[in-house]
């Protein structure tokens, strides 16, 4: 669907000598996200493959005419609950420091992180406390809406309307799941969810019409007549059931509703193609193809989900984006030793991505920025 | 909403020496719903209100002008799970023979009751082999329509379409509610419900922005960002949470999403009114505020959300209309000494309910059979 192919680097041994500039930050209500630019001095075209045409035109444009800054966006996820986690990851890789060559300026004016998510203003104390930096926040709408458009490369307006929600989401999937199996981390209950088999749980169609469709109205025998209605049954008990086969049925009930929420909103826009984000998915296959058959179940195969690589990082993205990306304009200054230039923009040249297509928000995709 | 008054009567203690005629089955997922007609020799007016005019007129000019039983229209209820509990009440109460009298014409041609739902295709063979009957079924949503229109008072062409579904329901709230705590029954789990606050389990607009509202969206810091989202804290365990609690947050999670998918699909239609059935409701206070809230958030006020008395029994209710009412029209000949019947109508005259409101899927309303 994205046409952009990426390439993937684990962080998880992070080199705090590698020049960073730029941060930004997006603290939800369960994860807290970072984006952040690191320039690449050993960059190697390497195998890439020919990026899209729009994008190549621009980036050669952009290298014939303007200096340009090779390196890279990096993504790092850490659970909310954990922030302190994520304010040590800073600090360490003195992200907060916008390029590490400002440690020589000190004195200077308190450093301000463009940050996006209710965290942002939850958190705002802790992160003058103990980065000394103030969080500049940016609305979350505004911020997955621009973090989409650099994503998607489509020159959007910005405008948006918010015009629906769902409590029921990646909370409550790990919320009940952590409740109802010893799992201790999201993506342990994902895992654990490929493994099972939600027919021993859910109530299907069969299980109250004795085996036949309900053909009137065109549900099958195996459609999930009720998420869970099996577990009503007086002689079970929570123990009797596999723990993958709640885990599936948890995730097929959130994927399924927020399927056929996002398709009955999409109908009163006329739209046929919805688009997915949120560390719920995370390219996660079994996810994708839930939601793909939610969507095409509700809407008779008129609508179409469509997903979006760091689906999870668009607010930080966005947020990134809004920023005036100081620390990489005097970098330019320094390397092309011209004035200041006023305006930077972010192209995305060539991305690529491990056959495996496992990702565990700890990725970066290669990043080019020009003076514009 | 439903302008008419109920008069309640626990049958907790069936009397089986009661005159009854007519029975009709609706066996769902989860529950198994009776609806059968008795005789009342002993009918008192009492401090019965006045009923609508409409109505009163109709009984008036139908008293006389035909011949008429006064009597009840009865509700019962077993968990499917329990289906020969349900048969040894119809047993018990020869519900099946439709009227007692019948029992004094062994060797007639097998008996034949109205039955709907998929338990009626499921339990066929249990019935006739326990029972000697044969379950003559009709479709579900027949009489689901037939039946809102009876109780409603509404003349209604049958005609409908089924435009969505959804299986988060009735049977999750009672399977997750199984696996989460030790109720032993729906009512149970509803009764704990009451006791409990969402706020415990959930994460709040206000858990994730510190507090604060998201205002520029509309969101309070009371709304609910994420149905068990506060549960995926790593400190806690199930034990920590008060099962009282995670009922609460289960039927809130629960009627929310139901109140929000029936708003957007009344949206398709231009629909302003929003009726409520099913035994999830069954007129809990609490369940019909949270819909009802729900309905009046995701419509801004637009919508409103209507519930029926008896809604749990629409399809008992439809499928005992639909039948041809032998054993009451043979009740009519002997009463009244005339010709058989061609069409009998039945008519609800007066209703009362009790103040306290507390049903428990056992009642029964006074009504009224007449020649048409």
């Amino acid at each position: 669907m994205d046409p952009k192919q990426f390439q993937i680097e684990t962080n998880s041994d992070p080199n705090p000598s590698t020049d960073v500039y730029h941060l930004a930050l997006d603290i939800g209500g369960s994860l807290a996200k970072l984006v952040y630019f690191t320039k690449d001095d050993h960059f190697v075209d390497g195998e890439a493959e020919i990026s899209p045409r729009k994008t190549s035109d621009k980036s050669k444009d952009n290298s014939r005419n303007h200096p340009v800054i090779k390196g890279r966006l990096n993504f790092k996820k850490f659970e909310t609950s954990k922030i302190n986690d994520c304010i040590d990851f800073i600090k360490t890789m003195k992200l907060h420091l916008g390029g590490s060559q400002q440690q020589e300026n000190p004195g200077s004016q308190p450093i301000s992180i463009k940050a996006t998510g209710g965290g942002s203003y939850k958190y705002a104390d802790l992160f003058k406390e103990r980065l000394g930096i103030i969080l500049d926040k940016e609305d979350e709408m505004d911020c997955l809406v621009a973090g989409s458009n650099f994503l998607l490369e489509v020159e959007g307006d910005g405008k948006f309307e918010r015009v629906s929600g769902t409590s029921i989401g990646g909370g409550t999937f790990w919320g009940l799941g952590k409740l109802l199996t010893k799992c201790k981390s999201f993506d342990e209950l994902l895992e654990l969810s490929y493994q099972g088999n939600n027919r021993a749980v859910d109530m299907l169609v069969g299980d109250i019409y004795g085996g036949m469709d309900y053909a009137k109205i065109g549900l099958s025998s195996t459609a999930i007549a009720s998420s869970f209605g099996k577990a009503m049954s007086d002689s079970k008990e929570r123990e009797d059931y596999k723990p993958e086969d709640i885990a599936r049925s948890l995730l097929r009930m959130i994927s399924n509703n927020i399927g056929q929420i996002s398709y009955l909103n999409a109908l009163r826009f006329g739209l046929k193609r919805i688009f997915f984000g949120g560390f719920f998915i995370r390219r996660h296959p079994f996810t994708m193809d839930t939601l793909s058959v939610a969507v095409n179940f509700w809407s008779k195969g008129e609508a179409k989900a469509m997903f979006l690589r760091h689906e999870g990082f668009l607010g930080a993205v966005g947020a990134f984006m809004s920023s005036d990306k100081h620390g990489l304009k005097e970098l330019l200054v320094k390397q092309e030793t011209q004035q200041i230039p006023t305006k930077l923009s972010f192209a995305v040249d060539k991305m690529h991505w491990p056959l495996d297509g496992e990702l565990n928000g700890e990725e970066s995709i290669e990043c080019n920025v020009y003076v514009t």
